[in-house]
């Protein structure tokens, strides 16, 4: 950096589950004002976060791309995490503001944290919440999360069953995320603790595509925006 | 209602933690052009919600605020809860639309959702999901929350202390809402736990009284509006 050079700020900008019209007002202003815009894409797809943001990107801005490879291990996602953080870095040391777009929060179960870790020390930092794709689900299917003093455990689905036993027995409330290929082996582990009835599953929530079904009807296997709720919910109708 | 007068619409909106820009676009949008808004206020104080909409409430709206008693029992609460779905249901019925504003998010942990078990089947309903203060609160401590296949759960912090032990031990990541006057006795569930140098507490993330501490210097008696996060938090680092 040159003498006297002022770096740029990093900002992870949520922009929550896929509606436009769901980003904060502060990330809307954000990203129309932004120099350098950057976004993760998946294994090589169009990039989610630029489609919800599309319309605040102004045409001047200068955009990154970050492919992150889709890998169980975790060498290869190192990797590019590196690489992108490297490619923000060079931004930043030029005084240029980076505004790395994030679906949902950035802060949860986001890649944003990847480059965050890598790079808050060196640069000043600002987060900006999102909508998580939890509560637009609950809206999409009209269901009450939890109320009062209920327990709400929220698992990723690839977890063993050892780990869905134990949280369909604890939870008043089971958020399962990451669905996808593991629908059924998770639905037989709710079948089986005997809360089928309390279990909705949602697709796409917040986008034109959005379905929701009882998890009874769903099908055998659910694309990677898909989430499962289940919930005891009697409390509001009391 | 008048034969062939359309009713009006419910909406649930979130406005997010605190923070006027933290509102998203669409609640925004709907606040400015509402006929009629209802708000929440607790036990006689001045109410949250209205103060973080201000801005966007049109002078000629109608307002309605709802008092809601803060008591253990059920039934003062149910009664207001009726009352106030009452107020709301003579304006559905003339056909006006009733915006509902709810701080953080509508179906989490609020009482939007009381309102709406008692109008969900006479009126059409639309939710408009918010920014929880969960991640408002990470935002503020600049605390990633969970990765891959963490586990998180949150628990209201007037759960047992064998809730607590149970959470602790099991969830990578342990979010303590509701914390208030439980602070003393969750800091010590934590410290058993071994998981003290993992917790940080937030007070009034996103408004300008904002505050982040480790844990172990938190004050004696915490505010409402305060959460802790303990977090297990290697994973980004890696």
């Amino acid at each position: 950096m040159e003498l006297g050079k002022m770096s740029g700020t990093l900002y992870g900008l949520g922009l929550g589950p896929g509606d436009p019209d769901l980003l904060t007002r502060k990330a809307a202003r954000l990203i129309s004002e932004a120099q350098v815009v950057a976004y993760p894409a998946l294994a090589g797809s169009p990039s989610f976060a630029r489609q919800i943001a599309a319309q605040f990107i102004p045409p001047d801005a200068m955009e990154i791309t970050m492919d992150i490879p889709m890998t169980v291990e975790r060498a290869p996602a190192q990797k590019a995490y590196d690489k992108n953080a490297g490619d923000i870095r060079a931004h930043l040391v030029e005084g240029r503001d980076v505004v790395v777009l994030c679906e949902g929060d950035p802060l949860f179960f986001g890649s944003f944290m990847y480059l965050y870790a890598r790079l808050r020390d060196e640069f000043p930092t600002e987060i900006v919440p999102g909508v998580t794709s939890i509560t637009a689900c609950a809206a999409t299917a009209g269901l009450p999360l939890a109320a009062r003093n209920e327990r709400v455990t929220i698992l990723p689905a690839p977890n063993d069953d050892a780990a869905l036993a134990e949280g369909l027995a604890h939870a008043d409330t089971l958020i399962l995320m990451k669905v996808g290929r593991h629908l059924s082996r998770v639905r037989d582990a709710i079948t089986k603790s005997g809360r089928l009835d309390q279990a909705v599953y949602i697709e796409r929530a917040s986008t034109p595509k959005e379905r929701v079904l009882p998890l009874a009807d769903a099908p055998e296997v659910a694309p990677y925006f898909s989430m499962i709720l289940v919930v005891k919910g009697a409390d509001p109708w009391l």
